[in-house]
Protein backbone atom coordinates (compact mmCIF):
# COMPACT_ATOMS: atom_id res chain seq x y z
CA UNK A 1 0.00 0.00 0.00
CA UNK A 2 3.39 2.35 -0.01
CA UNK A 3 4.59 3.58 -3.04
CA UNK A 4 8.04 2.69 -4.12
CA UNK A 5 10.34 5.29 -5.50
CA UNK A 6 12.71 3.90 -7.99
CA UNK A 7 15.85 5.70 -7.46
CA UNK A 8 15.77 5.75 -4.07
CA UNK A 9 16.07 1.97 -3.91
CA UNK A 10 19.10 2.17 -6.70
CA UNK A 11 20.28 4.08 -4.02
CA UNK A 12 20.52 1.14 -1.78
CA UNK A 13 23.00 -1.08 -3.27
CA UNK A 14 25.71 -0.90 -5.38
CA UNK A 15 26.71 -4.33 -6.03
CA UNK A 16 26.07 -5.97 -9.77
CA UNK A 17 24.29 -8.74 -10.73
CA UNK A 18 22.48 -9.23 -7.32
CA UNK A 19 18.59 -8.51 -7.90
CA UNK A 20 16.75 -7.05 -5.43
CA UNK A 21 13.30 -7.33 -4.35
CA UNK A 22 10.99 -4.18 -4.44
CA UNK A 23 7.70 -5.52 -4.83
CA UNK A 24 5.18 -8.33 -4.83
CA UNK A 25 1.82 -9.26 -6.91
CA UNK A 26 -0.01 -11.83 -8.48
CA UNK A 27 2.79 -14.27 -7.94
CA UNK A 28 5.30 -12.34 -9.37
CA UNK A 29 8.07 -10.13 -8.30
CA UNK A 30 9.50 -6.84 -8.96
CA UNK A 31 13.26 -6.41 -8.80
CA UNK A 32 16.10 -4.35 -9.13
CA UNK A 33 19.11 -5.23 -10.36
CA UNK A 34 22.62 -3.33 -11.72
CA UNK A 35 24.46 -5.10 -14.67
CA UNK A 36 27.65 -4.09 -15.59
CA UNK A 37 29.59 -7.01 -17.92
CA UNK A 38 29.14 -9.87 -19.50
CA UNK A 39 26.43 -12.66 -17.91
CA UNK A 40 26.19 -16.32 -18.59
CA UNK A 41 23.94 -17.72 -21.67
CA UNK A 42 20.85 -19.52 -20.02
CA UNK A 43 17.10 -20.00 -20.28
CA UNK A 44 14.02 -20.29 -17.81
CA UNK A 45 11.91 -23.32 -19.03
CA UNK A 46 8.69 -21.93 -17.13
CA UNK A 47 9.49 -18.66 -16.80
CA UNK A 48 8.98 -15.55 -18.95
CA UNK A 49 11.05 -12.49 -17.95
CA UNK A 50 10.94 -8.79 -18.49
CA UNK A 51 13.81 -6.53 -18.72
CA UNK A 52 12.79 -2.68 -18.20
CA UNK A 53 15.86 -0.33 -18.28
CA UNK A 54 15.66 2.45 -16.07
CA UNK A 55 19.17 3.67 -16.90
CA UNK A 56 22.01 3.10 -19.12
CA UNK A 57 21.70 0.52 -22.12
CA UNK A 58 21.46 -3.10 -22.15
CA UNK A 59 22.32 -5.71 -25.26
CA UNK A 60 20.28 -8.96 -24.92
CA UNK A 61 22.18 -11.29 -27.04
CA UNK A 62 20.14 -14.22 -28.29
CA UNK A 63 21.83 -17.12 -30.19
CA UNK A 64 20.88 -15.71 -33.23
CA UNK A 65 20.12 -11.78 -32.91
CA UNK A 66 21.55 -8.90 -30.30
CA UNK A 67 18.64 -6.71 -28.99
CA UNK A 68 19.55 -2.92 -27.72
CA UNK A 69 17.51 -1.46 -25.32
CA UNK A 70 18.20 1.76 -24.10
CA UNK A 71 15.81 3.98 -21.15
CA UNK A 72 12.39 3.33 -20.84
CA UNK A 73 12.57 0.25 -23.30
CA UNK A 74 11.78 -3.29 -22.38
CA UNK A 75 12.16 -6.38 -23.85
CA UNK A 76 10.18 -9.73 -22.84
CA UNK A 77 12.26 -13.08 -22.97
CA UNK A 78 9.53 -15.37 -23.80
CA UNK A 79 10.47 -18.77 -21.31
CA UNK A 80 12.72 -21.73 -23.09
CA UNK A 81 14.69 -18.95 -25.13
CA UNK A 82 18.56 -18.13 -24.32
CA UNK A 83 19.49 -15.30 -23.29
CA UNK A 84 22.96 -13.07 -22.33
CA UNK A 85 22.59 -10.07 -20.96
CA UNK A 86 25.19 -7.99 -21.53
CA UNK A 87 26.43 -4.44 -20.30
CA UNK A 88 29.51 -2.21 -21.57
CA UNK A 89 28.74 0.22 -18.90
CA UNK A 90 26.54 -0.09 -15.31
CA UNK A 91 23.08 -0.44 -16.58
CA UNK A 92 19.72 -0.41 -13.90
CA UNK A 93 17.04 -2.60 -14.56
CA UNK A 94 13.67 -3.12 -13.64
CA UNK A 95 12.22 -6.99 -13.59
CA UNK A 96 8.93 -8.23 -13.46
CA UNK A 97 9.08 -12.21 -12.73
CA UNK A 98 7.52 -14.95 -10.73
CA UNK A 99 8.78 -15.80 -7.47
CA UNK A 100 10.27 -19.16 -8.92
CA UNK A 101 12.68 -17.26 -11.34
CA UNK A 102 16.55 -17.90 -10.64
CA UNK A 103 18.84 -15.40 -11.77
CA UNK A 104 20.81 -17.68 -13.96
CA UNK A 105 17.74 -19.97 -15.40
CA UNK A 106 18.79 -23.50 -15.94
CA UNK A 107 22.69 -23.14 -15.01
CA UNK A 108 24.44 -22.93 -11.39
CA UNK A 109 27.59 -21.24 -11.03
CA UNK A 110 29.01 -18.10 -8.65
CA UNK A 111 26.51 -16.03 -10.02
CA UNK A 112 23.85 -17.69 -9.41
CA UNK A 113 21.48 -16.08 -6.10
CA UNK A 114 19.40 -18.67 -4.14
CA UNK A 115 18.51 -15.82 -2.18
CA UNK A 116 17.48 -12.56 -2.97
CA UNK A 117 17.37 -9.60 -0.60
CA UNK A 118 14.00 -7.30 -0.46
CA UNK A 119 14.85 -3.86 0.07
CA UNK B 1 11.05 -11.43 -28.38
CA UNK B 2 11.32 -7.43 -29.98
CA UNK B 3 11.97 -4.47 -27.51
CA UNK B 4 8.84 -2.24 -26.72
CA UNK B 5 9.68 1.56 -26.45
CA UNK B 6 7.44 3.17 -24.00
CA UNK B 7 7.61 6.63 -25.79
CA UNK B 8 6.46 5.45 -29.08
CA UNK B 9 3.71 3.57 -27.71
CA UNK B 10 1.91 6.64 -25.81
CA UNK B 11 2.63 8.52 -29.21
CA UNK B 12 -0.40 6.01 -30.40
CA UNK B 13 -2.95 6.99 -28.58
CA UNK B 14 -4.46 10.32 -27.00
CA UNK B 15 -7.45 9.53 -25.03
CA UNK B 16 -7.99 8.60 -21.43
CA UNK B 17 -9.08 5.77 -19.20
CA UNK B 18 -8.47 3.05 -22.08
CA UNK B 19 -5.49 0.75 -21.38
CA UNK B 20 -3.23 -0.35 -23.88
CA UNK B 21 -1.86 -3.67 -23.96
CA UNK B 22 1.88 -3.61 -25.03
CA UNK B 23 2.84 -7.09 -23.44
CA UNK B 24 2.13 -10.33 -22.29
CA UNK B 25 3.95 -12.63 -20.05
CA UNK B 26 3.21 -15.24 -17.39
CA UNK B 27 -0.26 -14.60 -17.30
CA UNK B 28 -0.01 -11.27 -16.66
CA UNK B 29 -0.03 -8.13 -19.06
CA UNK B 30 2.13 -4.88 -19.63
CA UNK B 31 -0.34 -1.93 -20.14
CA UNK B 32 0.14 1.87 -21.49
CA UNK B 33 -2.97 4.26 -20.27
CA UNK B 34 -3.48 8.07 -20.07
CA UNK B 35 -5.55 9.38 -17.39
CA UNK B 36 -6.72 12.73 -16.78
CA UNK B 37 -9.42 13.44 -14.21
CA UNK B 38 -11.19 11.08 -11.66
CA UNK B 39 -11.84 7.79 -12.20
CA UNK B 40 -14.58 5.74 -9.85
CA UNK B 41 -14.56 3.76 -6.78
CA UNK B 42 -14.03 -0.01 -7.28
CA UNK B 43 -11.85 -3.04 -6.68
CA UNK B 44 -10.41 -5.97 -7.87
CA UNK B 45 -11.34 -9.28 -5.92
CA UNK B 46 -8.70 -11.44 -7.56
CA UNK B 47 -6.05 -9.23 -8.60
CA UNK B 48 -3.11 -7.22 -7.12
CA UNK B 49 -2.65 -4.15 -9.55
CA UNK B 50 0.87 -2.20 -10.19
CA UNK B 51 0.55 1.35 -11.19
CA UNK B 52 4.16 2.75 -12.55
CA UNK B 53 4.23 6.10 -13.37
CA UNK B 54 5.92 7.32 -16.50
CA UNK B 55 5.02 10.65 -16.40
CA UNK B 56 2.98 13.06 -14.39
CA UNK B 57 1.83 12.96 -10.86
CA UNK B 58 -0.99 10.23 -9.75
CA UNK B 59 -3.02 10.20 -6.62
CA UNK B 60 -4.24 6.92 -5.57
CA UNK B 61 -7.16 7.55 -3.04
CA UNK B 62 -7.69 4.80 -0.86
CA UNK B 63 -10.57 4.87 1.65
CA UNK B 64 -8.34 6.35 4.60
CA UNK B 65 -5.82 7.62 2.77
CA UNK B 66 -4.60 9.31 -0.43
CA UNK B 67 -0.57 7.97 -1.79
CA UNK B 68 1.06 10.61 -4.54
CA UNK B 69 3.29 9.05 -7.12
CA UNK B 70 5.45 10.61 -9.16
CA UNK B 71 7.89 10.16 -12.19
CA UNK B 72 9.78 6.60 -11.87
CA UNK B 73 7.68 5.59 -8.71
CA UNK B 74 5.22 2.76 -8.47
CA UNK B 75 1.97 1.34 -6.12
CA UNK B 76 0.42 -1.96 -5.74
CA UNK B 77 -2.82 -1.85 -5.14
CA UNK B 78 -3.64 -5.36 -3.32
CA UNK B 79 -6.68 -7.21 -4.24
CA UNK B 80 -9.48 -6.43 -2.38
CA UNK B 81 -8.90 -2.92 -1.51
CA UNK B 82 -11.07 -0.15 -2.75
CA UNK B 83 -9.14 2.66 -4.89
CA UNK B 84 -10.08 6.15 -6.83
CA UNK B 85 -6.92 7.19 -8.98
CA UNK B 86 -7.20 10.72 -9.81
CA UNK B 87 -5.02 12.72 -11.91
CA UNK B 88 -5.08 16.65 -11.84
CA UNK B 89 -3.33 16.74 -15.09
CA UNK B 90 -2.63 13.90 -17.68
CA UNK B 91 -0.83 10.94 -16.55
CA UNK B 92 0.59 8.33 -18.54
CA UNK B 93 0.92 4.93 -16.48
CA UNK B 94 2.50 1.73 -16.93
CA UNK B 95 0.24 -1.39 -15.56
CA UNK B 96 0.96 -4.54 -14.41
CA UNK B 97 -1.95 -7.24 -13.62
CA UNK B 98 -3.14 -10.33 -14.48
CA UNK B 99 -4.87 -10.74 -18.24
CA UNK B 100 -8.33 -10.85 -16.13
CA UNK B 101 -8.14 -7.77 -14.90
CA UNK B 102 -11.09 -5.45 -15.67
CA UNK B 103 -10.43 -1.67 -15.46
CA UNK B 104 -13.10 -0.86 -13.04
CA UNK B 105 -13.06 -3.81 -11.18
CA UNK B 106 -15.79 -4.82 -9.19
CA UNK B 107 -18.19 -1.40 -10.90
CA UNK B 108 -19.76 -1.38 -14.44
CA UNK B 109 -19.96 2.00 -16.41
CA UNK B 110 -19.31 4.17 -19.05
CA UNK B 111 -15.92 3.69 -18.46
CA UNK B 112 -16.01 -0.23 -18.54
CA UNK B 113 -13.21 -1.66 -21.18
CA UNK B 114 -14.56 -4.93 -21.64
CA UNK B 115 -11.96 -5.52 -24.84
CA UNK B 116 -8.43 -3.50 -24.83
CA UNK B 117 -6.48 -2.65 -28.21
CA UNK B 118 -3.16 -4.44 -28.21
CA UNK B 119 -0.45 -2.00 -29.37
Amino acid sequence: MEKVNIGQKLSLFSEHWNPKIVGELNGQQVKLVKLKGEFVWHKHDEEDELFYVISGVLKMEYRDKIVVINENEFLIVPRGVEHKPVADEEVAVMLFEPTTTLNTGNTYNDLTKHTLEKI
